[in-house]
């Protein structure tokens, strides 16, 4: 997606051990028309396969997803990263290990909120080693729910999980994938 | 705002310990044509005050607040709730305890999104001791911008925080506001 490639350019900063920022338009400030415009290219990409539920994990994740359920005009749910006193004590649970932040976490699901007859897409910011992908999709099967697909933002292409499981089966729509990335700056896949 | 009383009516669960739980449309599953609905109502409250950013904190003021951007169509900033790899060191801080989870969070932001011109609307699911909606306001402060005033979801208005920082003059609006809450339901302040 040409807007977001552009924005990753411009403003995405390439930071030691595989980190891109891009905090200015997609995880610490977000630019709501831009998601909004993702949206739109998800929904058109997904379009016709009935999704009925958009499904996350907190925190960054949540703003795309919003924007998406807004365009889709279904239900966002997010995952959580621990259980709180606020959730019930019915739930879906998974170990995911996240690589921005260097620790593993119980991700849970509220059982209320995904069903056998969910059709859902799987939205987040970021995909690399796929680890939250396989999380949220592990939820989502434990529910007896159908993944239709994900929608991702930026796909770290170069770090595997996307056509690991695009592999196994899974479709994945990436809005931009990174090919390479050095201090120099990256390369998109093309 | 009577489409978001109404839902709390039909699916608001009081909990021990003064908790509301929401969870079916506004903080572990959303409803986005809710909150796009709750964000225009805002935008009309706070029309002509010039704001030019939307200040939350994550994870579950970060619907609403994408929502509000969209709609006021400008940038959102969220709080981060503990320092890490993927924000630069250059931050705002402040401690914030949290009446949900029953701990302190050290709250920050990155100084690059707050800045003297900015004319902030703070946007958060709850109101009920204030001690988010403080600690937003010093980042804020911290950075000279301007808090035109808080968008808030509900209010647990009982619980007194919204009032102590309005007779400090700071502009709250909240878009329910609980007047008391106990096992055999709740009422809304008239």
């Amino acid at each position: 997606m040409e807007l977001l490639e552009q924005r990753i350019l411009s403003e995405g900063r390439v930071k030691p051990g595989g980190i891109l920022k891009v905090d200015s338009f997609l995880n610490h400030q977000i630019d709501p028309q831009l998601l909004y415009e993702m949206a739109l290219e998800l929904k058109r990409l997904y379009a016709g396969e009935g999704v009925n539920k958009i499904f996350t994990i907190e925190a960054s994740g949540i703003a795309i997803a919003s924007l998406a359920g807004f365009v889709f005009g279904c239900p966002v749910v997010f995952a959580k990263k621990s259980k709180t006193k606020n959730i019930s004590d019915a739930l879906y649970s998974v170990e995911v290990e996240s690589f921005t932040h260097g620790n593993t976490n119980t991700v849970v699901v509220s059982k209320e909120y995904l069903h056998p007859e969910d059709r859902v897409l799987i939205v987040d910011d970021f995909l690399a080693t796929g680890a939250a992908l396989v999380g949220l999709k592990a939820l989502v099967e434990q529910a007896g729910g159908t993944v239709v697909g994900a929608g991702i933002a930026i796909e770290k292409e170069f770090q595997g999980g996307g056509n690991l499981l695009r592999r196994q089966g899974m479709r994945i729509e990436s809005l931009a994938k990174i090919a390479s990335m050095s201090d120099d700056g990256l390369e998109f896949c093309r």
